[in-house]
């Protein structure tokens, strides 16, 4: 199969993770006769330093036109003075509304060779976790008005949160099928005692569950599901939430698998070109240094594979090789423990494809 | 000296966790000649039961009169079904509004004796945990306008989250004055990549720090906090926050305590007239079978007293009580674990005051 693939190389360390990710993509290609095709695109602080902003329109025409778009990470010290319209975090949010990308997927597992990374404790970690975040991606508080005006005198400033049905219904049917395909538990997770738009998802999903009568529903509050996500995090299977408490408890989630650098994430609408790009950011600390593990980034081409491009063989041997080498004991130094053995970026990917 | 208290029974298991924190108070009370009068006050499920609402405007005139507020925890399945306008909880955040209770002080320590039962690893533990969240109690999302309205022929719904600089201002002094008291070291969480709010409790909280130049002063996002907590916890001393994310966040930051039962707070605003209540809820589930742990409403006493009435001393006793019995091994069933003596809430209480 022949398939486009916009490429965003990226600030900090992540240049050097994208290039493993196609490096291993092209390993993938040779092995089964694919052809996929490269398209550099700008998006964060490089596109700030080359085209004076963080999204060019020209640059999300490229994205919208391609089958599937890669990203490494963005940002860094180097943007911070910005002021909020001009930061290459709003590339990425111009970049997941331009391309219509409600449906984040975010999965918090368990690999067992890292499972004393955990800051858990074993009896926790050992009742198992893995579960799954499907965060909306496109509403709520990052996309609602937000201003700074005066009043008596003074500075104030609002940020609204909007949801309206069928932002609510589409996420939400995203949330009971991948339900489906898994353990057949949904757990919305909101404020309702508190927010008007909670009351509104709460009432869209009350609607939603009789369209799926095997799947087990329940709601939680989010302070609560915080608490649980450390206490008891095998009670879950999917959870789903709006934007902006997706952002806070899918970080939490990350950590307590103890392994950050390995979580991709693939961000979803209506069509099947997405974004895919790992969990953590873009490391501008350790970057040049080959020491940064582009495992979240070889996983993320991997996702792209299998839910853009319905590649699953593709999709399970890159997986396999990931696990594969972590049997073997290479380690980052980011995963680093006693008695593996200790490997940069590059060896890391090389090893990855050697397993392919 | 003479203070009124006022107290609110509360719904559930609570009554039975105020009861042992009053009898506290009276062995206080008696042992250096204080006298406290207390008033009982209506709010939550047992006044929308008998007064047909959750906070009546005579409950919050009472509230007013005190010297201070004590209460135990509202709600339960009961009045699950009601319009958010007539929940328990409505009561909860008219009387911090209507108290004009803005600081919220949620303290995350573990104590040794019950070290085992956070869900963090020994290693992590072993490091200390032991600060204090700042939340910003009477503005931001829980007080912004809500609606709920048809556009386009569906329903939409949005909640505001609005800030002005005075009260970003009077939380900010709040935090850095906590910091100054303890390690010195403050937090400001936001989420300034996004939300305009944040970008001004930023631009406030720069100014502030001048003039706390001994404060080691910095800002974390809020997804990396709630990563942070569970990661490194001994980073912290003193977080200051918004409301909403004081409230997901202080209750992952009391999970990893281990010991929820045992975690009081405060609410102050400008008079010393303050709201002192446990962080966990109302236990519906076991009330009325003597199990519910009464240590965090009796730990809310003891803070009344230091913060609102100035007895340093009295406090002490209070809280050197709880660690004997926790030293002579008694655990209620929440905090239960091999070779402990489990013991009823009554015992719990008695064993506390016998120790004073
Ligand atoms: C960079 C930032 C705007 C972004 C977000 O909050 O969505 C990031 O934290 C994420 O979770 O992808
Ligand atoms: C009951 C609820 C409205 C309340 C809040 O969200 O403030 C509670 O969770 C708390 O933290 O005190």
């Amino acid at each position: 199969m022949k398939k486009k693939i916009g490429v965003i190389w990226g600030d900090g360390s992540s240049p050097e993770i994208v290039r493993e990710a196609i490096a291993v993509l092209d390993t993938i290609a040779n092995k089964y006769g694919h052809e996929f095709e490269y398209t550099k695109i700008l998006m964060g602080g490089e596109a700030i330093d080359v085209m004076g902003e963080p999204l060019p329109q020209s640059q999300l025409d490229l994205c919208r036109a391609q089958d599937s778009v890669l990203l490494g990470a963005i940002g860094g010290p180097k943007w911070e003075g910005l002021p909020g319209e001009k930061r290459p975090e709003k590339g990425l949010l111009a970049l997941r509304a331009g391309m219509g990308l409600y449906a984040n997927n975010r999965p918090a597992k368990i690999w067992p060779q890292l499972a004393d990374a955990s800051p858990l404790k074993k009896e926790i970690v050992d009742q198992g976790i893995d579960f799954l975040i499907v965060r909306e991606l496109i509403g709520g508080a990052y996309f609602g008005e937000h201003k700074q005006f005066e009043q008596n005198g003074e500075l104030c400033a609002i940020d609204t949160m909007p949801y309206s049905e069928h932002e609510i219904e589409r996420i939400g049917r995203i949330g009971f099928e991948t339900a489906r395909k898994r353990r057949k538990k949904l757990c919305m997770v909101d404020k309702h005692n508190v927010l008007e738009t909670s009351r509104l998802w709460v009432k869209v999903f009350d609607r939603l569950k009789e369209d799926y009568p095997d799947v087990e529903y329940s709601t939680m509050f989010v302070d609560n599901c915080a608490m649980q996500i450390c206490k008891n995090p095998a009670q879950f299977d999917v959870i789903v939430t709006e934007n902006l408490f997706g952002d806070i408890l899918s970080d939490e989630a990350s950590e307590i698998t103890g392994s950050i650098g390995m979580i991709p994430s693939s961000s979803l609408g209506k069509t099947t070109n997405g974004l895919y790009e790992p969990i953590h950011g873009s490391a501008p600390d350790i970057a040049g240094k080959n020491i940064v593990n582009p495992i979240a980034c070889i996983l993320s081409a991997a996702m792209m594979l299998r839910y853009s491009f319905d590649m699953a063989r593709e999709a399970d041997d890159i997986e396999k090789a990931v696990g594969a080498v972590l049997d073997q004991g290479l380690r980052t130094a980011d995963m680093m423990s006693e008695g593996m053995i200790p490997v940069g970026t590059k060896e890391m990917g090389a090893a990855i494809r050697a397993n392919i």
